[in-house]
């Protein structure tokens, strides 16, 4: 296992490096299943156009990338397998998959990594930025229960504000945890259906973290 | 690989074997992080008393196991692990819980699995009942993108149904998906803070399917 991982982190370097010298900034999303991933990029295409392109992680179905090739976004999907599925994405394949995309008019990569908490914050993809995406529906206590995932992360998207306000659920809590195991981690509040919150996000994106 | 899970089944049939032999009806519960694992059988303890015992699978944290300490309800907490941590609990872990536990006293054991849609559904635990639960903001496509955890399960619990309606979600929808992987999977829906659709969950466990 630490030597796959040592392996896998050599590339990630190589894939970080390469694509700081072509000017394109890369961006890896992890969160659960339903968090919104795959809505917050549809909402960044909009604004930012289509100079973006994405790499779909899913144990099954082509349904996300075909939200996006929709919008007109080149977006090339990973399927980790039939059998339950791999429940992270690899550098190498990542590798691949910029290569078959091809680095021609792209300026932002995003990564939408497998859904879950655990197994993507083990795998450095070679992003210039790892985001955490956590619903408000999800509960204030999933930094404590899944840190190493917030831990790997320079930025958390708390999504679907628009929800609020929930009984037993206080958004005041769940930032204190987020600061509590990644005192470094910012932090935005995102409501892609109401559009609150986004302009912050595409500033961010703007500006280029990490690269 | 194969043989980890053949070796890890053998237990499993172990387990479900003498359970059943000591009438102790043994239900898994599977999910996304934040579906609702812990607050369902919260509301179980407080209909049916403390005849349950429950194994909380986790990362990290004994979060779970104390809340349900705090109903006076026996809980055996297992944490898979300081680095990312196993997404998964196996058979040997859970035989190990229950001979810690003890089975004096136990009518009804319930195993709240690690929160995510992807390796808990490999692992067989050795449960009679496998149990999904979605909450319905988590979208309606995930039996599409996570088809085999709701092909072990017999029993699919959509729970959160307070939050209904929801945008960009139908729940007619999410059922069809459900029934689209798995014909076989009965479905329940309940929103355990309003306490709507629990009677039909309570029911459910009297009737001890598979056992």
């Amino acid at each position: 296992m630490q030597k796959l991982l040592k392996a896998n982190d050599a590339i990630a370097d190589e894939i970080r490096g390469a694509l700081k010298d072509k000017k394109i900034f890369f961006v890896n999303l992890m969160s659960s299943p339903g968090s919104g991933k795959t809505t917050l990029i549809e909402e960044t295409v909009k604004k930012l156009g289509k100079k973006i392109k994405v790499i779909e992680g899913d144990i099954q179905t082509t349904l996300d990338a075909e939200r996006l090739q929709k919008l007109g976004v080149q977006a090339y999907q990973i399927n980790t397998g039939p059998f339950g599925g791999d429940c992270h994405l690899e550098a190498a394949w990542i590798r691949t998959a910029i290569n078959e995309l091809g680095v021609d008019g792209m300026e932002l990569l995003f990564v939408e990594n497998i859904g879950n908490l655990v197994c993507p914050a083990e795998f450095d993809v070679g992003a210039h930025l790892n985001v955490l995406l956590i619903s408000v529906t999800e509960g204030e206590d999933k930094p404590l229960k899944y840190p190493l995932a917030f831990q790997v992360s320079q930025l958390c998207v708390i999504t679907k504000t628009d929800l609020l306000p929930l009984k037993h659920f206080s958004l005041e809590k769940l930032r204190q945890n987020i600061k509590k195991v990644n005192p470094d981690c910012a932090i935005i509040e995102v409501s892609a259906h109401e559009g609150t919150g986004v302009e912050r996000w595409i500033e961010v994106l703007k500006n280029r973290p990490g690269i």
